[in-house]
C-alpha cells in the first residue's frame, strides 16, 4: 500500500438491503460526498445488503418477527470484516439499534440522530415535516430524536399516510414513475399546509423519487447527510458522537 | 426466516470498488434484474467496496504493484462473510482473475466470459467493437475471450485509446456531463465506423455515461448482463458454468 491508500483511513460497515435500492443510493451519495482527486481516495467501504431482513412495519407492529436478531448477526459480521464504523442505510430499521449495538464493539452512527443534529444546524427553529414509513413512526424514532432537541415534528394524517405507504410498495417494487414523483410531491406539500418549514425524506426510498426542489420548502435527505458524516468520521476529520444509548 | 427469505438461494460476493460508482451501479442494475413482488425476495449481497486496489492499468502496463494480492485478501474475505459465489465488478481487474480463483473454494463468475457467452447468443457473427481500459486491453481480456470463441475484435486508435482513457479519469471523477456522453458516443462510432456491428461497454464507468440507443448500433452493458447472470446463479435457475482456466 502506498501513501494514496491512507490506510489510517476507517473501514466504514454498512447494513443495507432495506431496500436494496436504498443502499446502492447510498453507495452512490457516498462517492458523491467523498472529496478526491484519483480513485484510490474513496472510502472502503463492506456491505450487507440484505433484503431478507423481516419486514420491519409488520414487527414494529406486532404482526411479525423482531429484525432485531438478523441486524444483529450482519453487525457482528460486518466487524469481523474488518469494519471500523457502522451505519444502516435505512431509518424504520433503527427501531432495532439497540439490538446492533449491543452486539458490537465498534461504533455505530445513527442515521436519525445525524439527521436531526445536521436540521438542527441547518434549520434552527423550523418547523420539521417528516415523510416516514409506519414503523419508524410507530416507533417514535424521528418524533424521539427531535423531541430530545425539544422541537416537535408534523406528521401525515392517518389516511394519507397509507397512501404513502403504498407509494412506498411501488417504489420498492421498482416504481420510479414521473406518477409516484407527483404523488409522493403531493404528500409533502401535506406537511408543508400542515405547518412544516422543512420535510425530511425519512424513508430511504423517498430520495429515489424526490429531490430538493420538488416541494414548495426545502425537502432534507438523510441518506445524503449520512454518506457526508461518513466521509468525515472516516477521514477522521471528525469524532464519531458518543451518543446516550437510547431504549427501543 | 420464514419462506420468503429463500435460505437455498444463493449469496453473491462482490468484489468492488474500481471504482465505487460502478460498484453502486451494478448494485442497481441486479435490482433491476431480479424478478420480485416483494421486497425479501431480492437477492443478499456482500459487497467488499475496495478503492484502495492498486491501479490496475499502471499495474498491467508494468508500471506499479499488483492488484493481485489485494484481490486474492478480499476474495477470501468475502467468502469467509458466507458468500456462495463471487463477481467483480471491474473488466480490467478480471487480468488478475488467477489470483482470486487460486484463494478462494467458491466458484467465481466471469464478467468477460458472460459477457462474450451473452454477445454470442444475441449477436451470433457480429463484429464486435471493445470499449476497454488500456489494462484491460493490455492483458488482451476482451480479445483472448472473443478469440477463444472464434471472434475477432474491433479496437479504437492509439490516439483514440488515450482520448478514451482520459474519459474514464473524468468519469471517476464524477463528471457524468453530456459532454462526456457525446465525447463517448463519438469514440463508439469511431469503433462502428471501423466495422464494428455492436460495441461493448467493456470498461464498468463507461455505462455510467452511455447507454443502449445512445449509438447508432447496439451498445452492450456487461454490468448489467453480469446482473441478469448472477439472478440465475443465485435463484439455481441455471448452474454457474465451470470453465478452463485461463492463465493470465
Amino acid at each position: 500500500m502506498n501513501d494514496s491508500s491512507k490506510p489510517d483511513e476507517l473501514v466504514l460497515g454498512v447494513l443495507g438491503g432495506m431496500g436494496p435500492e436504498a443502499t446502492a443510493d447510498f453507495l452512490s451519495k457516498l462517492v458523491a460526498a467523498t472529496p478526491v482527486e484519483f480513485e484510490q481516495q474513496h472510502l472502503r467501504v463492506l456491505v450487507d445488503s440484505n433484503p431478507k431482513v423481516p419486514n420491519r412495519n409488520q414487527a414494529l407492529s406486532g404482526q411479525g418477527e423482531s429484525a432485531g436478531p438478523v441486524l444483529a448477526s450482519m453487525a457482528r459480521g460486518l466487524e469481523r470484516s474488518g469494519a471500523d464504523f457502522l451505519v444502516m442505510a435505512c431509518n424504520t430499521a433503527h427501531a432495532f439499534e439497540a439490538d446492533i449495538v449491543a452486539a458490537i464493539g465498534v461504533p455505530f452512527v445513527s442515521m436519525i440522530d445525524e439527521a436531526c443534529d445536521a436540521c438542527e444546524r441547518a434549520y434552527p427553529g423550523s418547523r420539521i415535516g417528516v415523510l416516514a414509513a409506519q414503523g419508524c413512526i410507530d416507533a417514535g424514532l424521528y418524533q424521539n430524536a427531535f423531541a430530545r432537541r425539544g422541537r416537535g415534528v408534523v406528521l401525515l394524517a392517518t389516511d394519507d399516510q397509507l397512501r404513502f405507504m403504498n407509494l412506498l410498495i411501488r417504489v420498492k417494487q421498482g416504481d420510479l414513475s414521473n406518477e409516484v414523483t407527483s404523488t409522493m410531491q403531493r404528500l409533502g406539500e401535506l406537511l408543508i399546509a400542515a405547518g412544516a418549514d422543512i420535510v425530511v425524506a425519512a424513508c430511504t426510498e423517498v430520495p429515489l423519487v424526490l429531490r430538493d426542489g420538488d416541494l414548495s420548502r426545502p425537502l432534507f435527505d438523510p441518506t445524503m447527510n449520512l454518506a457526508q458524516r461518513c466521509v468525515q468520521y472516516a477521514r477522521h476529520l471528525e469524532a464519531i458522537p458518543t451518543r446516550a444509548r437510547v431504549h427501543n
